[in-house]
């Protein structure tokens, strides 16, 4: 569609084959997406049925961070040694163009395929939790309270090194402007999309007099 | 956590084994997630490798479509027989708690398990081309171009019966209201996130004089 420039630093199984010059395989692409969004669907398989289920995902450095329950299966079975993929995708717009055919959307998505390890170290685990409240809310890990002995016990943190992997994106209007169909009476042109955080609802028993924090304050003002 | 209530219609693989209460398993609940959410994250296997892959989906009744190009490797997988999961992701909330452990998201989410089989009644494909138009932006169908007969032959439409699936949901204040954390001087609650439509920028190709659609402009009414 030549609407993108492809970089090739990793191939193989992750390689973009529909529409090629939406691939993109350079660090910085991949972590883009991975960094700007929330929730990661993450693919594993059991007894011949590939599951596909939706986790908050951080990423520290060259790698990807998941937690999850010790009772959880997710969590056992790709802890476990699993191969997984981990997928990221971001709306942008919509692209409505004069044909239905050409309607599309303009995205950002990250595919990573890998195997997870549990981490065990004591400072990268507080690193990675510090990095999951820190994704929901940026700053939300310097207000609150940090976890107990028995919450760590409680909590299993898997982590995968980003080695295989492609983001893959669509930008730009319609593609039918220099088509037939550009002489037809129908209007052409992008529907912006964004994740709008619009207003915050302090719980039931929040003791008065507790002010809204400036994290959640700072994504209230993204608003505008 | 108490926060949603249960009602059993289809168990087994699908069951939500962890926070029970968050499952669902009437068909209602699963059609309000398929039906608002645009984008299914499809997880198939490929040589030993999970694959998950975002798409356009959309509901027909009591069955989920994609479509893509007849050159499409997902597709040609897909279409094949290879089990499927099916799973779409809708964030509600970001829920903050005193604690760091507590902290969590509102979502509601779906998972359907299933084969696919490739749609070959030209009505049924056409009926499934005007869905998936529809679901991107309500009522565009009508405003649009309708497939030609080489653009139709070039679409792969698959369907899945919507049978073995589960909702999961999470809605509320954080849970610590009750607990001694809310001793604490930390702020607790919800801050809401939703889907803005914000402007909307005509294609650079756009004849002069066409005004933006019936269609786009309900999208953009829901700003609110």
């Amino acid at each position: 569609m030549g609407d993108a420039v492809a970089t090739k630093k990793t191939i193989g199984r992750v390689h973009v084959r529909r529409q090629p010059s939406r691939g993109h395989y350079d660090r910085d692409s991949i972590y883009e997406v991975l960094d700007e969004g929330l929730v990661a669907h993450v693919a594993f398989m059991e007894a011949g049925q590939p599951f596909c289920i939706p986790m908050l995902q951080a990423r520290i450095g060259d790698a990807v961070y998941l937690h999850g329950s010790t009772a959880s299966r997710t969590m056992r079975i790709l802890g476990g040694g699993a191969p997984a993929c981990v997928t990221v995708t971001l709306l942008d717009g919509l692209v409505l163009a004069r044909s239905a055919f050409e309607h599309s959307a303009n995205y950002r998505s990250a595919v990573l395929l890998g195997i997870f390890g549990r981490v065990a170290d004591p400072d990268e685990r507080i690193a990675a939790l510090a990095a999951f409240t820190n994704k929901l809310v940026p700053g939300r890990w310097e207000e609150v309270r940090k976890p107990s002995r028995q919450e760590l016990k409680a909590t299993v943190i898997l982590s995968m090194p980003i080695g295989e992997a492609s983001a893959k994106c669509r930008f730009g209007p319609p593609t039918d402007d220099g088509s037939v169909d550009a002489g037809l009476d129908i209007w052409a042109g992008v529907v912006r999309m964004r994740t709008a955080f619009d207003n915050v609802e302090p719980s039931p028993g929040l003791r008065p007099g507790i002010p809204v924090p400036a994290s959640a304050g700072r994504l209230l003002e993204r608003k505008g």
